[in-house]
């Protein structure tokens, strides 16, 4: 029996408990939570054979009345003695994907963002649409690219054209790019027919995870009408491994800054859901960005409500994300097409001017929350790095 | 043992074989096979547990060598006596979501249905989008409201807001409207970063469904800039619960009307994958409309090379749907909003005016294709009833 020594200032403290899938060796992946740097086994600390599934998506079912008895039985479990087979150092361990993801659907909740991509896709138009203050805009993505940090990221073919171009080329993509965003995870559904109030986010949601949202920016601008973006987006979507529970992120809480006009009845209510998380976004190991959650437009609370008030069902397992988290300075910016104003104004990166993702660059994000008595809450990262595109395949044996 | 009679002319016939999950008294859905009026089991006439399953995800997973093998066998099979025990009326069975669908894509496939679109959605622009020639347009649905034909539709309340209206509105969508659709259900996936060529089609395609894409045009119209259809669609998708395999629309397969631009390399090929089935739209009993899938432009060998090209995966179970079969002629527009001209022409349905759906009415889409020796393939049919909006909703209890 041991005692987890939690170093100072780690972002994993006992005010965090995260859950993920985890193996060690034997190749069994199980729910773990983490706590400094001590990856700890549920599956062998708690009775439940929810924690021996391979994704969070049993336990994530169970609703937030048992949510709160494992987070409670878990504070006391790490204050005390814990078996040793339940220990591993966390780098030692490989962490998958934490949940069987149902359906995705990315939105748009920044201002400063959709405010920026507009003016920088229809540069001829108002950038923000006419609903926009109205309805959480988002769209559905596909969820079977949903990967976990640390998955390398292929560079997508595609078609693209170039608005000088006078017909499309088929090529690997040439504005690679990223959108730091946050996720969360639908633990208990709705029928369908029904629909989620806009008060009723904690009882449905169970965490939140960090998203790269990568972006073919060349071949979403070339696809995107009438119907949204799809080749550009659909090849990886990237998760971090660690879902942090909603209710590690109460101290984090934050009044959104202001909806104006107000929204309809159905989305009133949850403006207390801004979340006052800070991103890093590291290119090649050189922070580039900061982009602030706390500047966020839409509530998670309202896309939720907006996202079932047609009578959609919900789904254990339902990822939804916020959309590209930018706030008003340039340094707040969680797309590169952002942050370089369409590739016109380079950032230097390790020294070198840098527009959109090279083959062999890597991408880290990162964030963290207040937590209780001025302790912070991390979530781990997200990272990927882009290998070369396959642009020539042989045909597979018949 | 008894030997199946075949009334004549039916639609299930021995050269259809299509496959369903079926239940009777038990409730244990089962894999079944339809000849003329009565349902195989195919977990009694086949010894192998994928036919035990309640979804045909884990036969679909076999591929296609495995496909043509069972087809065969059943195709002798049904040709001498039977276990009674394998054999129901299909009266008297209950029919399932065949499959659980991964993804869900729809595309936009039909020239005329795009033209008419876009005529009516942006009536002072061109009406085809400069990609549309160049790419199978497509965006992704809600996996998790595909349903199978028979379930009840709940009017879907939403913000709508007509062009004349000062702001948006909630409620019942006052556009109720179908989209006649057939859908193609993926078997064997194609792994991340990998791509499926346009000539591979077979031997990834199980088979296939008629789809009705239900469609709110009043949410749609509203909130679909800049990322697409979503809350307008997300409500439900009925499906037929037959599948019919690929293997039984040999005989319906015809090239493509032509296609002008040649499309980019990925593309070329799969023109052979046209396929002469026509479909039958009945509202509330009469049939309104007769749509052609031999008119569409894109083939769904196309739309699967393309939804991949970027090196995303396919999973068994995922579903992608051709988009509103429409033809050059007014009674072969497969969309209400279509054929009543944006509800300006109303149609006559029992000898009333009607142009969008009234609660209480029933749609029922069906579909036959020329089978071998002059017969007919069926599809069966996809139908559902509206059901009133559920405006107020009670808060749970707590």
């Amino acid at each position: 029996m041991s005692v987890v020594e939690i170093p100072d200032g780690s972002p994993f403290g006992v005010e965090n408990l995260p859950y993920g899938i985890f193996s060690v060796d034997d190749g069994r992946p199980r729910v773990g939570t983490r706590l400094g740097d001590t990856v700890i086994d549920l599956s062998v600390v708690l009775a439940d054979p929810v924690f021996a599934a391979a994704s969070l998506n049993p336990f994530m079912a169970q609703g937030p009345a048992r949510w709160a008895q494992v987070r409670e039985r878990l504070t006391q479990l790490v204050a005390g003695d814990l078996p040793d087979t339940a220990l591993h150092p966390a780098a030692d361990v490989r962490l998958h994907l934490p949940v069987e993801v149902a359906d995705y659907v990315d939105f748009y909740a920044s201002e400063h963002h959709a405010s920026n991509l507009g003016r920088l896709f229809r540069p001829d138009a108002e950038p923000l649409m006419p609903n926009w203050k109205h309805l959480p805009v988002g769209y559905h993505g596909r969820a079977g690219t949903v990967v976990v940090s640390g998955t390398d990221i292929v560079r997508p073919c595609g078609q693209r054209k170039a608005p000088d171009e006078p017909a499309p080329s088929f090529g690997p993509s040439r504005r690679l790019d990223i959108e730091a965003e946050l996720g969360f995870l639908v633990g208990v559904g709705s029928p369908l027919g029904d629909r989620i109030g806009v008060d009723e986010f904690a009882r449905h949601v169970f965490g939140a995870v960090l998203v790269n949202d990568w972006s073919a920016r060349d071949i979403q601008a070339w696809e995107y009408v009438p119907l949204g973006p799809h080749l550009g987006k659909s090849f990886a979507t990237s998760i971090s491994p660690w879902v942090v529970p909603l209710a590690a992120l109460e101290a984090a809480r934050v009044p959104l800054p202001g909806q104006d006009p107000q929204p309809l009845e159905y989305l009133r209510g949850g403006q207390d859901w801004g979340l006052d998380i800070e991103f890093v976004v590291e290119w090649n190991g050189e922070q580039v960005s900061r982009p602030p959650y706390r500047e966020m437009y839409w509530s998670p609370a309202q896309m939720l409500a907006h996202m079932t008030v047609n009578g959609a069902s919900a789904r254990t397992g339902d990822l939804f994300a916020s959309g590209t988290i930018s706030g008003p300075d340039r340094h707040q910016r969680g797309a590169f097409i952002e942050l370089t104003w369409g590739g016109k104004e380079p950032v230097v990166v390790k020294g070198e001017e840098r527009t959109f993702l090279l083959d062999g660059d890597e991408v880290t994000l990162s964030a963290t929350a207040p937590g209780p008595n001025g302790t912070r809450i991390g979530f781990g990262e997200v990272s990927g790095t882009i290998r070369p595109a396959k642009e020539n395949r042989a045909q597979p044996p018949g």
